[in-house]
């Protein structure tokens, strides 16, 4: 069956998401549109739509490849993405490997300390109050998970750590820290959903140490377009070797 | 041996602890100063640190009888108290039993919604910070504590929880959250220290639902003495009555 694009469903800040005429899939559409801040500074990174959906659909095949349930189905066009529908988890979950940003603000630990074990952290996804960071029981009483999906969310965060650490240090990339998104399908699966990119993970060239992410819009360093080019262009040919090994 | 005073160890906003010519033992000194966010609203409540050194004297005399251990050796006079000697964990653990006060207003929970099950929070105690909520991977980043110490704390936090729930009831009195402090003596021990008073609980009667503790001076309600004897009295005669129990 043809998939169709149907009425969108909901509007972030960074995507759109599509009904499509089959009830368990939709349409994921990756906007140029950039904020930091929770809003308060707005922008657009030149083709960040078009580099962020295809880094997503290739790191997202590879995850997949290696055990990790995502909502990802496959690459639509250079900007759309089709994926499982899923109820999202209010919650970002936070991985950090070496202290940046804001626990590096929040706790007076230097920017770039590297962590003896990694560090997860959730927030409670929601921008009336500012995505403030919580724990388990903070979000057992919000009802947004059990501690049971708790417990799922946090061995699944720990392999994807796992993998993107490897995959990115392949690369030549230090992975600083990452958000991920949680979903839960229509059959009660537990997935991991949104995004994986500049956007949302800090990457530092493991050499220079310069940062190749978003911190260069938050922070106004510049040559932002080059630094999402660049990551895509070392995931994309990480993507060709590994993909190229899996059909040999 | 007779304990008698010497230097000044360490001044808080509350107390005062004092070294002894025995090493294992200090003297904490119960203050009637009283300050409010984070040192920014400042004052004194009369006779705060006699009442406040009799109620942590009384309740952790029966928390003892319960199988806590706590730093707790013996009242000295009116406003001291005769503690092991301890080092403090840097981490305010924080129980709440029903929504009130920095969670309602962070999560937007309305003050007063009973939790389906006791909501555990530590904070890193530093003035220069804010105290901030922590979780326990950066408790153990910054050195604060072990994961296993976290553990045991976590566990004698819930036995005390349910101990003083038990108690507070008997007074007709709602334990709506509270604050403790652990430390660990020089024998390796991890016990119970600082204190249990209207400063450090919010108590509501259980009745009425009126204030009984530190809220009517952050929030200016007036009343302030007279809520803090309230409770004194009630503890007073809850700990006569158990501790005749206790001899008969």
């Amino acid at each position: 069956m043809r998939v169709n694009k149907m009425q969108m469903l909901y509007e972030g800040k960074a995507k759109q998401v599509y009904a499509t005429n089959n009830p368990d899939l939709v349409i994921i559409h990756y906007k140029d549109d950039a904020t930091a801040g929770n809003g308060v500074k707005k922008g657009t990174i030149h083709n960040k739509g078009i580099l962020n959906a295809k880094m997503t659909a290739q790191l997202f095949t590879i995850l997949e490849q290696r055990g990790v349930a995502t909502h990802f189905v496959k690459q639509l066009n250079e900007r759309e993405l089709l994926c499982k529908k899923v109820e999202i988890f209010a919650l970002e979950v936070i991985v950090r490997n070496v202290i940046a940003g804001s626990m590096s603000v929040r706790l007076g630990i230097a920017e770039g300390t590297v962590a003896e074990s990694p560090i997860y952290e959730i927030c409670y996804k929601n921008d009336d109050f500012g995505d403030p960071l919580i724990n388990d029981h903070h979000a057992v009483a919000l009802h947004l998970a059990s501690y049971e999906q708790l417990a799922t969310i946090y061995q699944m965060t720990d392999i994807i750590n796992q993998q993107l650490k490897q995959m990115f240090a392949a690369m030549d990339i230090t992975l600083v820290d990452f958000k991920i998104e949680f979903g839960m399908t229509l059959t009660g699966a537990i997935v991991l959903a949104d995004e994986i990119s500049p956007d949302t993970c800090r990457l530092w060239d493991a050499n220079t140490h310069e940062k190749l992410d978003k911190d260069r819009f938050r922070r106004d360093l510049g040559g932002i377009e080059d630094a999402y080019i660049e990551i895509a262009n070392r995931i994309q040919n990480y993507y060709l070797t590994v993909t190229k090994e899996m059909e040999a």
